[in-house]
């Protein structure tokens, strides 16, 4: 029984992308799919969107529903399913029924973890769980927050940290008129960027109204009633009425302790360019996997939706038998905060001093469209290239509307081993509408390329 | 006298460039340049945008004036000077100073031609040149056209021809209010595109309140006090106000005839990767030359900004002594019409067929946001690929605001001989105002990797 069956711990993004490969190649496979909370394939991305009001309801970044899943693609959902333990010996999986509160064990023929991560909460801080306190991680944790400020009305909010959730939480709470106080241990905002692009986001997020507190940490909680009433960082007291953690994620792998599965970096599981784990029949993929970075070809953990759906696609293919690879990525992403938007790939000074790679880099400050025409912008590009043969490593991007996505050509640069004068020979698009003559990153490459 | 002189003719961007790029290197070289008009550096990417209003006057579309070259960067500018002939023997040209009325013999040590292209223009056709007939390529044509709408208050426009200075201009008419009817000759409007994609710009057109008639010709005018009344087709007659062309342009060359100089495609001028023409101490670049495609290895002449900016650098580096090399363009360009966005990389259907290059081609729709995010619009790709390799031959757009300019990652595949593949494996960057999680390219390249 069940001897044939490919059991997917985790229903999101990397989990069901494999589910739907391997139907599609495979119409009459059992595959069975246990999900801890109520919700399949959404988009956590969306979150601070729906917090905002800008998306109408939660409901609205589910791709496809569990009953979808069951119905449409014989995928055997099971929500309020929770596996507690996994025995690679025995290829079963120890499986909680939230709902019951039973547990049973699960044999599998094929096993893929998709487990993805879970916000770094500071558990040893008392307060840490109080009811007006919330990481963003999962729809059920948006749907709290939203709930709790239509019930409450909270009118100041501390973010702690100010990576891509912290700052995009601090637009949506900003937009529904709570004041933003963002706690940074670091000394600059989101520290996947150099510190002289990190300060231009400080200034930015200053500029809409947030206060940015940097190389702040936090140290304690007040807690009333099950509520933090105060926060309490090495430096001063901030009062207010709801805490979110931004404080990055972690993958969730806990479970896996005595199952044989190799874990590497973040305690992320370790898998080959097939997405399989050291032991036969198990694969891995999304948030809670290592990722090659193309890079520095190191392992990495990488925690986004790009990257999980990429991962599980390739699962799926491997499970079901094709030939399917995941190269690795580039550390690629994107983020917006009220107008401003903000974009890096590849690696940044501290990682290239770290390899003792030599590098050189360079900003530059340009237009998001030509210069006379309207809506035009201003955009701040830096590359970062390899002394002497000009290949480009890195690139980071700050500007507004249509600024962001200009990151594409560098990922694709970066990725390719393109150098700067590669970049400067490229044949992009040119328009008044849409760009200066030379492209923003193309102005960055001829200033840089004149100091490798 | 003069043995050392860097005589350019023609003051906009390919010469420009050139000439500044030679200014740097050389700060007490004789630089003499040739402007047949009064103006230098300016956008004639922008004459559209001026005539619709976008744009308050068309010195906005002047970088940098004669003045501004002459006293901050000693180069010397003669406008209202046109060149008339080359004589390579005995290096010098004869210059007409259209002020003075007189002709002058002037020698040169290097010679720069950067003498553009000109709206084609059918002059077999009585009345071509009638007051109330308009070419789009020179700003003084951008002046003349943007003077007669504030004198005399056209109400109804014909366009001839629907290509990309066809459609830009009937945005801008429409902006001003007028009636705009476009007679194109082919089948389709932007004849760059496969006509699958061509077609959906006529509806998009057809829906901003244009008349479009395709498979139609200009045969001839009515005129009446030095004015086109009504506008002949092999299919009808219509009664207009004004008549634009946007039929294409041609390289501005007849003036070298006898010079020794070698012509090309549409009578362009040949170069080599230098921008060196066949004659010693003779350059050329810009929209007067030929280039060399990188996909099909063929030469063709692009009129675009783009290359005559790379180009005239490569020219003024390679006279200043300095290694630099034009590799060659892969016929990228984006246009804007209304709240449509079209743009176009590589080869098309037509050009694949007469190279005879077997490929797959495919079409998806997407989105340009993720899907429940606002402001998410419909965008239209379009890949072709080697049949068997995958290699990425070209790509086509089509769709509202942020789509275009996803076209620069597939020129980047397009020059870097990227697989489908390798574009699905590629870092893009994702965030829901920004795209969804597979960005419309690779959507695309999953559908046809499949048909490879």
């Amino acid at each position: 029984m069940d001897q044939d069956t490919l059991v997917i711990i985790g229903g999101d993004a990397a989990g069901m992308s494999a589910a739907s490969k391997v139907r599609r190649v495979h119409p009459d496979k059992k595959i069975l799919v246990f999900e801890k909370s109520s919700y399949t394939s959404y988009s956590a991305c969306g979150i601070p969107y729906f917090i905002s009001g800008l998306i109408a309801s939660a409901e609205k970044l589910v791709r496809r529903s569990p009953e979808e899943f069951r119905e449409k693609f014989n995928i055997d959902v099971r929500t309020q399913h929770l596996v507690q333990e996994v025995d690679t010996n025995n290829k079963r999986i120890r499986v909680l029924d939230k709902e019951k509160n039973t547990e049973f064990w699960q044999s599998y023929a094929q096993l893929l973890i998709a487990t993805g991560g879970k916000a770094y909460c500071p558990t040893d801080i008392k307060g840490h769980d109080a009811e007006n306190v919330f990481g963003v991680t999962t729809l059920k944790s948006g749907i709290n927050i939203e709930n709790y400020i239509k019930d409450k009305k909270p009118k100041t909010a501390v973010i702690i940290g100010g990576g891509y959730i912290g700052l995009e939480m601090a637009e949506a709470l900003l937009i529904r008129n709570i004041e933003v106080k963002i706690i940074n241990r670091g000394e600059q905002l989101m520290n996947t960027l150099d510190p002289d692009m990190g300060i231009l986001i400080s200034q930015a997020v200053h500029n809409l109204g947030a206060k940015v507190y940097l190389g702040e940490a936090l140290k304690a909680f007040e807690v009333k009633d099950n509520k933090v009433t105060k926060i309490i960082t090495d430096k001063q007291e901030i009062t207010a009425d709801i805490v979110v953690f931004g404080m990055g994620s972690s993958p969730n792998t806990a479970f896996l302790e005595g199952s044989g599965i190799k874990l590497g970096v973040k305690n992320a599981i370790k898998v080959n360019a097939q997405m399989q784990t050291n032991i036969p029949d198990v694969w891995a993929a999304g948030d809670c996997t290592e990722t090659l970075h193309l890079v520095s070809k190191q392992h990495v953990h990488i925690a986004l939706g790009t990257v999980a759906n990429k991962t599980g696609l390739v699962a799926g293919s491997s499970i079901a038998g094709e030939a399917a690879v995941f190269p690795g990525a580039v550390g690629t992403a994107v983020c917006k905060v009220c107008s401003y938007e903000v974009a890096r790939t590849g690696l940044q000074e501290k990682e290239l001093e770290k390899l003792g790679i030599e590098y050189v880099a360079t900003t530059t400050d340009s237009r998001t469209r030509a210069n006379y025409y309207p809506g035009s912008k201003k955009i701040v590009v830096k590359l970062l290239a390899e002394k002497n043969s000009g290949r480009l490593l890195g690139g980071q991007i700050i500007g507004e509307e249509g600024a962001a996505k200009r990151i594409d050509v560098l990922a694709t640069a970066v990725t390719h081993n393109l150098t700067l004068q590669n970049i400067i020979d490229l044949d992009l698009s040119y328009a008044p509408p849409f760009s200066p003559v030379w492209d923003p990153v193309q102005t960055c490459a001829r200033k840089l390329v004149k100091m490798v």
